[in-house]
């Protein structure tokens, strides 16, 4: 896994020096060598030889000397988040969005490849190609700089990273989105549900930064659900967490019917502009969305009881439309209606949820130090 | 909190560094006073000083010397359960049952008493102080050797211990359970939902004990449920998760009037009597409560996924007319249809809950040790 995360680089080095050094230095003040041979347990030596390849390689710096301070300080080393990349892919219905984002999770580079949900296998896989090949170009980066790779799908995946189960697009159940993206990039490939990685991405930087129990409702032509609890995803024991959709009772396979009359392939908005503008059928076609989506939303609520309900997907960009009746008919079914808020993030935030997965997996394998004793007995 | 703890006892003598002889005592091997020194940062003669004193109070006691060991072996010293007792009571519709539990938790007496739903709250607070009062009685104990309780009640309870919200028992809306327990025993009392205790007492001791992410469905005349998530007891962001039953659609709320017709106060158990028995009617009662029951429960499980569901409650007992049929009905709504498995716990399951609730709160007293600055300082 270390060896994989760094694209190979790291294990021509003595990488787990190399890793325990990275693991303190990321996200902490910069340190001394001193400071540094005291927290990771290597010598002075072996700091100093560590600290002075990894500063050849660009994955640490040196920070700016202190204001103020007399004479000579003591130079100070920083891990440096322009170092590395990785890479976030949403494989939508309608869109290919890959980004790649440096190792603070600033997204640096955008493709967007534009697909419609009656694709093929095949083709839907040559569009992810094609968006993964163009964001690496823009960003002037080999494959193998790539540290690690999160995928977005609709449906179940399982432990592998293969599509268990899609109901939304066709031919895609079985397809082996790990494998075929580690065609793509070097470094290890995370493949995960993209509900899910919506709700992580507003847990990480969106509305819900600040929420540990967060019920993410994707609201658009399909309606999808990520939980985070205790400030991490829930996945479930088998990875089949969120699917309330799947229960007829819960409303929600009904819900988007009554939009349909008004569902011109890509013109989904038409009745929510047709609403806004007095049209009296689509604003009863959206009311009746609503209630329905509400049945669901309240058997989540009144399950979990979050501190948040969170709008993400195309149709919180009518959250005008949308809110106000959603929270009267929670309040209608549900003990206690949480806030609701509406996503920032548009239609970008499946892939940020999979750059956060991404490096998620980076800062594990970072914080993964080496024991005392074995990073010692590595030490010149 | 640590005063409350040990019913004041300990605040007479050098309490902090006795919690902190104790906390690494307990759960682990017996320890000689060198090793307890090393471990609690204590000095050798403050460390013989507590221990003295934790022995004459009857804390720590001596552990037997190691079998085979030559020549005089260093004493060793260990936790000794009896030390204290915890209380848990079960306030239900049917019954009061109070149970005094050492500090492992072993169920030492117990003290029924019988009520009736119907009963208003002064009369069910007396049965309270009945089988309160009786246990100890039984136990021999003095109510401020009691170290802390747990409760167990119907409906939403705040953070303070007191039932913001009772559909089941009439005149309970409001009460303050804690308060009124206070008056009984000394230390700390914690009040909590008891569907919620028996999903824990399920987890701690019960069939679920090994898995991280359980429904316990409370299947009864009351349908309820107690989640487990990531192994701990999922309360929600205002103490109000679990409530799916609230949702009509869920089904929980119509399941129980398909065996009306055959509940005499008292007698649920008819009706399974009857269709074991062959009678139609009251298979088709069961079938179609089985059938509403399995509603609400593959909303949880579709929430969820859990590893296992746990049938406890008044009709765990027809577990054999039940189970079967309620995987059928899972299978028919859930992508996955987790384990279910049957509590064994009978009615005591929810009192069990309450003692292990009381035993938390002692674990977490005794693990928050004292930094190590301030223990040094207030040894001798």
């Amino acid at each position: 896994m270390t060896e994989d995360l760094a694209g190979g680089d790291l294990s021509t080095l003595r990488h787990l020096n190399g890793l325990a050094v990275i693991g303190v230095l990321r996200g902490g003040p910069a340190l001394t060598l001193t400071e540094l041979s005291r927290r990771t347990g290597l010598s002075r030596a072996s700091t100093e030889d560590v600290v002075r390849e990894l500063r050849e390689r660009g994955w640490v710096g040196e920070a700016e000397p202190t204001a103020g301070s007399v004479g000579r300080p003591a130079r100070r080393y920083r891990f440096r988040a322009d170092a590395g990349r990785v890479l976030g892919v949403d494989v939508g219905g309608h869109k290919i969005l890959a980004q790649v984002a440096d190792l603070d999770g600033a997204v640096l580079h955008t493709r967007r490849v534009a697909v419609g949900p009656g694709l093929g296998r095949r083709e839907r896989l040559a569009a992810v190609d094609d968006a993964v090949n163009g964001v690496l170009a823009a960003a002037g980066r080999a494959p193998s700089t790539i540290w690690a790779s999160g995928v977005a799908t609709t449906g179940l995946v399982d432990g592998a990273g293969r599509v268990t189960l899609s109901e939304a697009l066709p031919e895609w159940t079985g397809v082996d989105l790990a494998a075929h993206l580690g065609r793509l990039v070097e470094g290890p490939v995370l493949v995960e549900n993209d509900c899910r990685l919506a709700a992580l991405a507003e847990s990480w930087t969106g509305v819900a930064r600040d929420a540990e129990d967060v019920v993410f409702l994707l609201a658009g032509l399909r309606t999808g659900t990520g939980l985070i609890i205790g400030g991490r995803l829930h996945r479930g024991f088998a990875n089949a967490a969120g699917e309330i959709g799947a229960l007829p009772a819960a409303g929600w396979s009904r819900a988007r019917n009554h939009l349909k009359a008004w569902t011109a392939p890509g013109a989904v908005a038409d009745v929510f502009a047709a609403a806004r503008s007095g049209d009296r059928e689509a604003a009863e076609a959206v009311d009746r969305y609503v209630r329905d989506l509400a049945v669901g939303a309240s058997a989540l609520v009144l399950t979990l009881d979050p501190e948040l309900v969170v709008i993400g997907g195309g149709f919180s960009r009518s959250a005008d439309l949308i809110v106000e009746p959603l929270r009267r008919e929670l309040d209608r079914w549900c003990l206690r209606t949480p806030e609701i808020r509406v996503s920032a993030f548009g239609d970008e935030g499946v892939a940020l949820g999979a750059v956060r997965l991404a490096l998620g997996h980076v800062e594990s394998a970072l914080n993964r130090r080496p024991p005392r004793g074995a990073a010692a007995a590595r030490a010149r």
